[in-house]
């Protein structure tokens, strides 16, 4: 957002300069979205560099205290960084190649992934106001929606539709690939949106997002398209995925961790037969990315804080027959949680 | 597509197993999207491990002689690959934290990208019909979004029916984000479309790709939203560019290189005074990636042959006043260039 954020993650980082090459990480330093460029920090200033195309645009939109400059062309990285011994980069976001370049141009490489994390997990006002407008153009493409699904619709055509939607709402475009799954496919958690047609009593699972200033949203309801009288297990399972969900909201609080968050929902549909089905963890961070730190998980051991932002997703999945995940993207504020997508979770029967 | 690749581009890659973890590399070698697992190839079997989510699908549809098996929950890379000493990743596309394990683990590595690249550049049967799919669901969409283009419409409400359209005529969804530029914003090559509203007399510049089986397309139309009159040196510069990329499907064939390519386009528009203005290079490969190799850049020695799939497209751009670009998707096919977009490229006055 500022030259005292990358000073932040230099700092942390232990190294004489911080080299960013990545669009995600560059744009959570500049606040400039460009598909080529690097950011170098070090003690004394804060540089951009990027090429001709982006050059007038970031220069009248860069966060304050960074420095644009054009990036000399054809010249490789290593050479532009000839003054300094140590270097930081994000390790799990640099090629092997460009890792093996800068190693045998002599640079010590210290790995910046640890600071980034810490300092992304934590949303400033800004980002959250981002997160937050993602959040409600995907309310409302969603409740647009609604009306619009029809008997013989395809699981493409609706996803298009809502795509379509949130883009109408404000996004500039999706956070993922929407998931849309009709009847049995439901059971499939990561079901891959096909040609199946929507038919009376099937159950719907959408699992959708968009971007809005740079952020994402990520939300995912599970509703039946009419009532054929055969959903009794199906309701029944919804009932206790929802309280699962909603009791995480009610007693997650800053200061705990990941795998308390987890073990909330998962002691829950424990005591009513259901954790076996629960098959994946109960959410992860959002921010410029869809998936980031920290996560809550069996085995996540991060300390959640206020101005994080989650996803609150349990769900249950009985392999051929049904499946249910009620999501929401939340964050701590005050040390509770806060729902940020917040269209209507009571079992929808369009 | 089947096992007969992945031993090529072993044997090419000269070590005793390929593992190949990228999902484009994976779903190049096994024809099956997913979004975890590993491709393990040696001179006896490929393997294709993944998790409990995508296993029955897997095994269902992946490509011929590949066996499919659960991956180990919780293994590493490096302790999956225990019999081996050399082993060929590709650098280009690993983390360096992944190539630090595995250099760790003692493994001698190679760099697969070469041979990946080479054996991705020339399309088989199959592929070019998914790249043509892509192409002809592209086409329609663009030909059924005209008439629905209105006054005041913003650059995003025109990019996402568009981008709607698309998935109703059968992609998946696109290959990048549309880039649509109302006015001078056509100027920008790399415009990101927002929220400015078309007027009469507005430049439309709209870059779109989608993809089907896998596969993108890739094509730009630069048109006129009524004319106001004021569009001479528009129009003047429109028929040089047009010329500029029929010359190119006209005269390149393969066995010339990339930069003969490029010559083609940039020489005419040099001969008109245009040349300064044609910021960018002619072309890229195009396949499961919207940017691959081949590149059609004055720099480029890469030979191109029969069955390569790449765009032409010159542009030309008057900073603060109007761009133009036209870009098909073509191919190479018994020499000669043949275009796979294909909507009308003669000026369109709306």
């Amino acid at each position: 957002m500022n030259r005292s954020l990358s000073q932040k993650i230099l700092n942390a980082s232990g190294a004489e300069a911080l080299v960013v090459t990545q669009p995600d990480l560059r744009f959570y330093l500049t606040s400039f979205e460009s598909s080529f460029g690097v950011v170098i920090a070090d003690a004394v200033s804060t540089r951009f560099l990027t090429d001709s195309r982006y050059l007038e645009a970031a220069k009248s939109s860069v966060a304050e205290g960074i420095r644009v400059e054009e990036y000399p062309r054809g010249e490789s990285l290593a050479s532009l960084l000839g003054g300094y011994k140590s270097i930081a980069v994000s390790l799990e976001n640099t090629p092997a190649t460009d890792y093996l370049a800068l190693k045998s141009a002599g640079y010590e490489i210290l790995n910046s992934t640890p600071a980034f994390e810490e300092c992304m997990a934590v949303k400033s006002p800004e980002e959250l106001a981002a997160v937050k407008a993602a959040c409600v153009a995907a309310d409302n493409a969603f409740i647009a929606l609604l009306p619009q699904i029809k008997e013989g619709m395809t699981e493409n055509e609706v996803a298009a539709l809502l795509e379509y939607l949130m883009r109408g709402n404000g996004a500039s475009g999706t956070s993922f690939s929407t998931i849309c799954a009709f009847g049995a496919n439901a059971s499939v958690p990561h079901h891959e949106t096909g040609n199946t047609k929507l038919k009376f009593g099937d159950i719907v699972l959408i699992d959708f997002g968009c971007k809005v200033g740079g952020y994402c949203s990520d939300c995912t309801r599970t509703l039946l398209f009419g009532d054929d009288g055969r959903h009794g297990q199906f309701k029944s399972a919804y009932a206790h995925v929802l309280k699962a969900h909603m009791l995480v909201k009610e007693k997650f609080t800053s200061g705990m961790t990941g795998s308390q968050g987890d073990a909330i929902a998962r002691d829950y549909l424990k005591e009513h037969g259901l954790d076996k089905y629960f098959t994946h963890s109960l959410g992860h961070g959002i921010g410029i990315n869809i998936h980031e730190n920290p996560n809550l998980s069996p085995k996540s051991n991060s300390v959640f804080a206020d101005g994080m932002v989650f996803s609150d997703e349990p769900g249950v999945y009985f392999e051929g027959e049904f499946g249910i995940r009620i999501e929401d993207t939340v964050t701590l504020h005050n040390g509770r949680v806060v729902s940020l997508t917040d269209s209507d979770k009571s079992l929808t029967i369009l």
